[in-house]
């Protein structure tokens, strides 16, 4: 993705008078922020070996980081759309967007359980009883999933206007852009996998 | 999506002269007979209330159906693309198409073991031990998944890629694009969670 937008796409910069070097910033912060970090986020439980709290702190921030730089990102392309003059939130792509990142807010409410937000991110963990987690636990497992797939969609609906609008048939740009696509779709899998498999082995 | 093919498109016919109603076959029999029937096949277990046998039948039966519609959706694009002389398989959507389809037809092999493919189809459920069966499982439970998040990618990528050639941004028929797009990713997740959390509960 870096070889694709520095050296392809011009750089990136949030705060250039070039508003494709302000787009570019929306493509980095989605993957690089937002679902890598998510996803990294997802398999803390297995990859960090350490004690539940730890892992739940890691979890917790991890999740806090990607949705930041996703909401960052987010405000990228709102900015680039701002400067261009182009219409907000038409196509299929944004929509997904839109839905994806209100849910994964959700899915951190869903967890603090009506306590107002902020407060209740750093309450949580002493705050529910064992049953209520109990039984919460598999949807928020469940949810998560849900929301990764939801995030690989908007990623690969996204790479997939942008290299429409800009025409890329059998180019090397074209090429690089689709191993990118299919190395997101790759990444998203392996989390799953890794995930869910990890219960049976 | 007929209303879409249908009232805006012009129609689907794959004996067409118009290339373009080649072309309505493929979206509608990719998601109407692919994504759908293979949805369904993996709802089976919860969904048909018959003794264990019979859903595998059933499962294998829908399945099938799902990959010969597929099968005969990716004709229709190829042979649109002939009648127009575009090039093939350059765009991220039809990488992940392949790759869609490809793995769909290896799940099935999994299953057969090594017996060579239509013979296998008819005789896995006779010749595999108990044991490799339920090591199995598992990973046939997780490639399913995956499939099934894949065909989503593919169908929202073909999409995307369709609306952004027709150039639509605020116009009627971009709206139903959108909420067609939405409704087959709700209709993955809704698959998805139904046979999740049915372990569940
Ligand atoms: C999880 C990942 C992503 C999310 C949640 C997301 C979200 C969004 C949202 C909400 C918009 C609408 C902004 C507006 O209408 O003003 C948008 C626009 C856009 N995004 Fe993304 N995005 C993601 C990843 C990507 C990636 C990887 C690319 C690759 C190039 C991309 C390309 C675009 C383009 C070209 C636009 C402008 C056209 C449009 O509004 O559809 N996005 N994105
Ligand atoms: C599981 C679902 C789908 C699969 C596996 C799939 C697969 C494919 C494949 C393999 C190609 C390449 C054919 C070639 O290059 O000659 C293709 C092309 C195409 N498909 Fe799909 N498709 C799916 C769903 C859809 C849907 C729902 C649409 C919606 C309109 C769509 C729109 C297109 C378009 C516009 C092309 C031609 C441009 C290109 O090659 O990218 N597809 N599809």
């Amino acid at each position: 993705m870096l070889v694709w937008l520095l050296h392809y796409r011009g750089g990136i910069d949030y705060d250039s008078y070039d508003g494709y070097r302000v787009f570019n910033v929306h493509p980095f912060l989605m993957f690089c922020g937002f679902i890598f970090l998510s996803g990294e986020a997802m398999m803390v439980y297995k990859t960090v070996k350490a004690e539940h709290f730890v892992q739940k702190v890691a979890h917790m921030i991890l999740q806090l980081g990607a949705f930041v730089l996703g909401v960052v990102g987010i405000c990228a392309v709102f900015k680039f759309h701002d400067m261009q003059s182009i219409e907000d939130v038409y196509s299929l792509h944004s929509w997904i967007g839109i839905a994806t990142i209100s849910l994964f807010a959700l899915q951190v409410k869903q967890k603090t359980q009506k306590i107002p937000w902020v407060v209740g991110l750093f309450t949580f963990m002493f705050t529910q009883t064992q049953t209520t987690r109990a039984t919460l636990l598999p949807w928020h497992i469940c949810g998560g999933r849900t929301l990764l797939y939801m995030s690989i969609a908007a990623a690969l609906t996204g790479l997939m206007e942008k290299a429409t609008f800009m025409q890329l048939s059998h180019s090397r740009e074209a090429r690089l852009l689709n191993f990118l696509g299919l190395s997101i779709l790759l990444f998203g899998i392996f989390v799953d996998l890794s995930v869910a498999l990890a219960r049976y082995v």
